[in-house]
């Protein structure tokens, strides 16, 4: 599969499925060079200071990560939450908001692998910022926790 | 005012100024003995998995804080951020989402509200639970910063 194809098609997953990110205007822009970035335009996102919306944010940088690890593990019976993460809003967003998940290093991505294979079962802490204009703008911590269940509905 | 009436003029005010308010299809419940809740129904907030969205719960928490804070504060030129937060993912949410911010101790709040009319900024931590069926679900802390300025465009 052409990796555009990639992006496109868990663009409509997200779309299909989760349909705030429909409202939000939610892209998959990019995948590769150790990081995978989402983007929402700032207008259906901006709060009452015109500024983008701190719950936008918020959706933006989980989504990051549940991408990046669907793309990761390519298993869509792969169920993913968030179980705790911090968030830091350093300054305002003025613009096309732009949410990049940097890989972890590559001893910690075959773990949290080889440990879904094995047990189904795994977890693995993913950072996510926001950046503009070169200067970061929102810092996100999050730990994920994948599981194999039976297909969703 | 009648209470009722401010929490419908809070709730017009969100939809108005911050447009996933709306597609999230957020209600300003209730205000009063010492907490204020918000909620959203599950079908716009809902994830692939049937259950609520974690960006959408962690939108709606930030949410019940801001209200709170505007409530409290009364004053349409305050303008509220929040700079940084932790959230805790417990449990899935299967039905309406309702998160309450409870108000902090007297002191506290008399403090907060004294530096912000004195200086015209101030911080406040707000904690925010999300509960269903007795069982807490999401639970969320926050520091909100307040500072009086020209009226937003």
């Amino acid at each position: 599969m052409k990796p555009d194809q990639r992006l496109r098609e868990t663009e409509q997953f997200l779309h299909q499925q989760i349909p705030l990110t429909r409202a939000m205007q939610v892209r998959v822009e990019s995948y590769g060079d150790g990081q995978l970035t989402v983007t929402a335009p700032l207008q259906p996102n901006h709060n009452h200071l015109g500024t983008a919306f701190g719950g936008s944010l918020a959706a933006l940088v989980m989504l990051a990560g549940y991408a990046f690890l669907w793309l990761e593990l390519g298993d869509r019976e792969a169920h993913l939450v968030v179980s705790e993460s911090t968030l830091r809003f350093r300054r305002p967003v003025r613009a096309i908001i732009r949410a990049s998940c940097r890989q972890p290093n590559e001893a910690t991505m075959a773990a949290f692998k080889a440990e879904f294979a094995a047990t189904a079962k795994s977890r693995i802490r993913l950072s996510v910022v926001i950046e503009e204009e070169g200067q970061s703008a929102v810092e996100f911590a999050g730990t994920y926790v994948a599981r194999r269940a039976p297909a969703a509905s």
